[in-house]
C-alpha cells in the first residue's frame, strides 16, 4: 500500500521526501487518502483545521469512536515511513477487521493529521494543536513559510477558510480513544528483538532560536582584532551544546542555521541557530538551555512538557498486541499527534514498528515488510479489542 | 551623483543593497550608466562580456585610452559605495577635466565591469576575468545561481549572446592604462589622516568549500553516541581557522554555510562551509588551508595570486594625487577588477577614498562627502596627467 505513494514529493537527487503541508505533494497525498476512504465506503470528513477523518460508522459524543492514524506530511528530505506507515497501517488494519467479520460496537475512524512535522511553518503538530486548542488560531494564521506566505494565505490558496481554524470540540468529542502506529525512531526494538512495541512516554522537548549578532564586514580587509564575527560564538555554542547534553543525559541538536548576509567574502552580521533539546527530565533540558546563552538573544520557539500515555490503556495494548507475551514498552524522544491528544485528555497510545538502523528523518529510514505486517496485525488486534 | 542610485536594489528592511549581476536592479544601474554616458556625449559600448565602456574619443591599438571606472553590482546586503563610488567619480572627474578645458591627447574612457562581486554565481570579477581570458567562457557559462539558472540562461534572458563570451583582445588593446577609484575597505587612511591613498598590492587570496558529511537522523531519538553529526567538525573548523589565521598573520573568514536538510529537528547529513583566506604572503595562506581539512572534502573554488601594481605608475599617481605631499601607499586584502587587469599586463593602479569606520560589504559602509570630492579631484589630476 505504500507503493503508490513512493513517487509523491520525492526528490530524485537524494531519494528524500519534500512533503510540506499544503504543498502540491501534500494535496496529492490528501487525494490518495480520500480515495482509500471511498474505496472502503468510509465517510470522509475534513475538520475545521484541515485534519482528515475516514469513518466506519458515525461517531457522536455519546458514542465516540476508536480512531487510528498518523500523518502524511514529511520533514524535508525525510523517509517514506514516518507518518505514512501509520496511515497505511490504519486502513490495512480496518481491512483485517472486516476480513475477520468484526462488527464493532462503536464507530472506527482513520485519521490523518495536518502538518505534523512543521517543516513549512516551523511549528510541529499544527493540526492536532489547533484541534485541541493549545495553538491559538491567530498565532497559527500568522506563521510564515520560506516564501513569506502566511498559513492564512496558504489555506486560502488551497480553498480553505482561515477563519474556521480553532479548537473543535465537536470533532474531539467523537474520538473516544486514539492509537497511532509509527515506525520506531531508534533501536529499542532491535535491542529487544521484537517487531512491535508500545510507547511509555514522550520526552519533554523544546526548540530555541539563538541570535548571535556581530558586525558585517569585508572578509579581506578587516583585521582579526577589529572583527565582531558572530560565527565564533555560534561555533562555541555547537560544541558546548554537545558537551552539556552529555553531562546532563539529554540530547541536543543544531540542525538549522541562518547566516546573514551569507556571502563567502563577508563577515556575517547575524548568525541564527536553532537548538532542539529533549530528554527524560524537564529539569535537565531546562538546565542545558540555561547553560548555553553565550551572548546570544535566545527565543523559545516551542516547549512541550513530558507526555505520559494512559498507563492502563498502554498495558492493555502491550498485552493485546503481544498475544501471549506483552510487547516492550519504550520511551521516545519524538513528538507525535498522539502526544498532543493525550495531553488534551483523549485516552491515547502508540504502537512502534521496528526500524533496523534506528535512522529516521532521512531517506535511509526503513522498516522490513514482515515487521510492517506484524504492525498491522497488532494494530488490528488492538482495534478489535477496543471496539468490542 | 550617488543620490539617484540610492533606491536601486535597496532592501527596505536592512538598508543593504541587493544588486546581483543581471538582476532587475543591475539592469537599472546599467541604464543609468548609459544615461550618464549619453548626457556627456560619450560613445557607449558594451563588450562581448557585458562590460560597459563610455568613450570620450575613439581608442585603437595604436592610440589606446586612459580608462577609469569600477563596478555597479554589490555583495548581498552591501553598502552604497563599494563599486558605485568609482563609477560616479569617473564621470565626475571627466566633468572636471572638461571644466578645466583639458584637451586629452588620447581617448578617455569610463568603464563599468560586470559582476565584480560574484554574489550571484560565486565567482568574483567575472567581467574582467572573461575579458582578459583568465576565466574560460565554458566554465563561466555553466555557473549556476541559487535558482539553478546558469549564467548562459541568465545572459539569454537579458538578451545577450552567451556564445560571444571570452577573451576580447580588441577591447583590451584599447586600454592603455586603467585607474580604479574605490572606497577604502579598512582604516589605513584614517590612521594616516589623509582623504586619499594609492594601492601598493592586492594580497593573494582564495576561496575553499569544505564539505562535512555525516548521517542525517532524528534530533530527538538518536542517542549522542550513535550520531555522526557534521555540525561538530564544522564548528571546530570555524574556531581552528581563526586560531591558525592569528598564528600565521593572515585573515580567514567563514561567511557562508549550507546545512542539509536544514530542519531544526534533524541531525544534518551535510554541512558545507566556505572559507575565505588572504594575507600578505602566499605561503602563509596555503599553510592555513592545509592545516584545516578536519575530515572534510575540500574544494578550491578560486585562487588569485598576489597582484603588485606597476611601481612607476603607482608612485606617479601618489605624487600627482597628493599635490605637494605624496598620498599614502597602502596594501589591500580585497580583490578588484584593477588587479585582474594588472595581472593581464594592463598598466593599472588604484586610488582609495577614506572610510571613517573601515566597515565595508555592509550597509554601514560610508565615506564623507568632502573625502569623496577630494577623491574626484585627485582622480581628475591623475587623468589629466596621464592623458597629456
Amino acid at each position: 500500500m505504500l507503493e503508490p505513494l513512493a513517487h509523491i514529493g520525492r526528490d530524485p537527487r537524494t531519494g528524500g521526501y519534500l512533503r510540506d503541508a499544503w504543498s502540491p505533494a501534500d494535496l496529492e497525498l490528501r487525494e490518495w487518502f480520500a480515495g482509500e476512504a471511498a474505496r472502503r465506503g468510509l465517510d470522509l470528513r475534513e475538520d475545521r483545521n484541515g485534519n482528515l477523518w475516514a469513518w466506519w460508522g458515525d461517531p457522536s459524543p455519546s458514542r465516540p469512536g476508536v480512531v487510528t492514524g498518523s500523518h502524511l506530511d514529511s520533514v524535508r528530505q525525510g523517509g517514506a515511513y514516518d507518518g505514512p506507515l501509520g496511515v497505511v497501517s490504519a486502513f490495512a488494519a480496518l481491512d483485517v477487521l472486516r476480513e475477520r467479520g468484526v462488527q464493532p460496537s462503536v464507530p472506527v475512524g482513520v485519521a490523518c493529521f495536518t502538518d505534523e512535522e512543521g517543516a513549512r511553518f516551523g511549528v510541529p503538530c499544527v493540526g492536532s494543536r489547533l484541534l485541541t486548542g493549545v495553538l491559538a488560531p491567530e498565532r497559527a494564521l500568522g506563521l510564515t513559510d520560506d516564501e513569506g506566505d502566511t498559513l492564512a494565505d496558504v489555506l486560502r490558496k488551497a480553498g480553505r477558510d482561515p477563519d474556521a481554524l480553532g479548537r473543535d470540540d465537536e470533532t474531539l468529542r467523537g474520538v473516544g480513544v486514539f492509537v497511532e502506529l509509527h515506525v520506531e525512531q531508534g533501536r529499542g526494538l532491535v535491542t529487544e528483538g521484537r517487531p512491535v512495541g508500545v510507547a511509555r512516554a514522550i520526552w519533554p522537548h523544546g526548540r530555541w532560536r539563538f541570535d548571535f549578532r556581530g558586525r558585517a564586514d569585508h572578509a579581506g580587509t578587516t583585521r582579526l582584532a577589529d572583527r565582531d564575527d558572530p560565527m565564533m560564538p555560534f561555533a562555541r555554542l555547537v560544541l558546548a551544546a554537545r558537551e552539556e547534553a552529555e553531562r546532563l543525559g539529554v540530547v541536543a541538536t543544531v540542525g538549522k542555521v541562518r547566516v546573514s548576509p551569507g556571502n563567502a567574502n563577508a563577515i556575517p552580521g547575524l548568525v541564527s541557530a536553532w537548538l532542539d533539546a529533549r530528554g527524560p527530565g524537564e529539569r535537565a533540558v531546562r538546565e542545558l538551555v540555561a547553560a548555553l546563552t553565550g551572548g546570544a538573544a535566545v527565543h523559545e520557539e516551542s516547549w512541550t512538557p513530558e507526555v505520559r500515555f494512559d498507563a492502563a490503556l498502554r498495558d492493555r495494548l502491550a498485552r493485546v498486541a503481544g498475544g501471549g507475551e506483552p510487547v516492550p514498552i519504550l520511551p521516545t524522544g519524538a513528538g507525535h499527534d498522539a502526544g498532543i491528544l493525550a495531553a488534551a485528555g483523549v485516552p491515547s497510545a502508540m504502537l512502534f514498528v521496528r526500524n533496523p538502523t534506528g535512522v529516521s528523518h532521512s531517506p535511509q529510514e526503513h522498516a522490513e515488510r514482515a515487521d510492517c505486517e506484524a504492525g498491522v496485525v497488532a494494530l488490528a488486534d488492538v482495534l478489535e479489542d477496543l471496539c468490542r
